[in-house]
């Protein structure tokens, strides 16, 4: 058995300390975290972590290195690493976007040192490691990036480690990874958070109590909303390109819509209405979602 | 006791059949329903109906009358119950657009009638008369409309057989009402359409297959695009001034947002990524959603 480190012991941080733990994966989990109320409250959580003051601490005791922060600290946590990083080491990380961050991680990263990224696809509206879950990443797909610094064997011992977590897997090049997560989540967040603002901005204009009518079908945006901000700000930042073409196509059709309307062009808007359709149930086929009318909420 | 006609029988008539025998509010339960699948399925599903040929067949033995097919069908069926309409009838739809739906009632409902419409805030992706609930309307806000032609003590009346059906009551104005829902409820649905049709768009000219990695957000956003094509079509045409209206915001919304991104604005895209977090706890503290994270899902 092996140490594996964690850097970062968010929601999905601590959801894989959990899941290594039970599975009985690591001797030792080793856990930096910089914030000191996350600190207390792995302690009073009592999850099994050896916590270290300092990122560099664990690295020669450990064997897999799990990135779990937002995209924006891997470099200076990597340039404080550096010194102590092996060509044996396992690295990989778990953030939303890759080009853009592989491109900070191959400037920073010391010669000689590998480097595999992977994006497991869960997440919540909730942070911090109180709501991190074992089971979280169970019948997600985890997506592997083969890159500039990626390593075959690396691959394949983080391809079998997140099938213990319960993922599934498949290999990706960075870039088109980060085309289309801007369309399967970049986007949605995005529109989730640009909703939200947009019936704020009314309810201000308007003083209308507006969310107590929410039901209707704000609330379902208002979750992902919710979500963690400095992890979207980096997301939009470091894929901006791809957001940015993926906002601009959706203003166009955004555009036809309204003309559709204020035509009443019966043909052309029930032809939109009617494809979307068909998406909800190769979804549920796909099990991308619960099987149950309004997520089974009511 | 007294006679209910119920006038279309899909995913909320068939609520409302089911609700008003559970709680034994009429002697018959008359209804009218002009898709013969859904008559089979009414028969198959042995609800509670007297299944009446025309809608003007029951009116004289009806107390309350409950319209609830697709708005744009009102006048072709007000026309035909004219003749047989009396003052002391009370009358109500559950359309989701007023003002435009109420211009259509006035002009062609016969002298001397009252319409006291409704709005039950409840609602599925799923549709016809199989999905109905006795319990949709439960804990749901329901509006009264106060228009041209409202009675007073119709209203009285709907107060109380709406609170049966296990809603909270609240009166507004036709204007108020779609300004409102515009925002909660029609900008949400019209955003959900439109995004899926972006990501199929997308998929169209890429060729990827993205669907299987809708999880990340797009799934949220797949339930709702799912919503029955006829009755959103009527309340995107019936409810257009405003459906614009917002829309414009929207976008002008995203357009700031894109700036924001593609200059890597610090404070201005954190501080909207935190302005909108505040929301999902109020919409939660107001009882309007789920409080799990997730929907409660995974």
């Amino acid at each position: 058995m092996t140490n594996i480190l964690i850097i970062g012991c968010g929601l999905l941080g601590s959801s894989l300390l959990r899941r290594i733990h039970k599975k009985r994966l690591a001797s030792k989990i080793f856990v930096y975290e910089k914030s000191k109320k996350n600190i207390l409250k792995i302690k009073k959580l009592k999850l099994p972590a050896t916590i270290i003051k300092k990122p560099e601490d664990a690295v020669a005791k450990s064997k897999l290195i799990i990135f779990c922060t937002p995209m924006n600290e891997y470099k200076k946590i990597i340039l404080k690493m550096n010194q102590n990083f092996h060509s044996k080491h396992i690295i990989t990380d778990i953030g939303s976007s890759k080009c853009k961050s592989l491109e900070v991680i191959n400037k920073n990263l010391k010669k000689g040192i590998f480097w595999s990224s992977s994006h497991p696809i869960a997440g919540s509206e909730v942070s911090g490691p109180e709501n991190g879950k074992q089971n979280i990443f169970e019948d997600k797909w985890c997506i592997l990036i083969k890159g500039k610094r990626s390593n075959r064997t690396h691959l394949k011992f983080l391809k079998s480690f997140w099938r213990k977590m319960g993922s599934k897997t498949v290999e990706m090049s960075p870039d088109k990874h980060d085309k289309i997560f801007s369309i399967t989540s970049h986007l949605p967040h995005l529109i989730a958070y640009n909703l939200v603002q947009s019936a704020q901005d009314f309810e201000k204009k308007q003083k209308y109590d507006l969310l107590k009518y929410s039901a209707g079908g704000l609330r379902d945006f208002s979750r992902i909303a919710a979500s963690n901000e400095i992890m979207w700000r980096d997301i939009f930042f470091d894929n901006k390109t791809n957001v940015s073409k993926a906002i601009n196509l959706f203003i166009k059709n955004l555009k036809s819509f309204k003309k559709d309307i204020l035509s009443k062009n019966n043909s052309s808007i029930l032809k939109k209405l009617t494809q979307t359709k068909k998406v909800r149930s190769k979804i549920i086929k796909l099990k991308q979602d619960i099987n149950k009318p309004n997520f089974g909420r009511d």
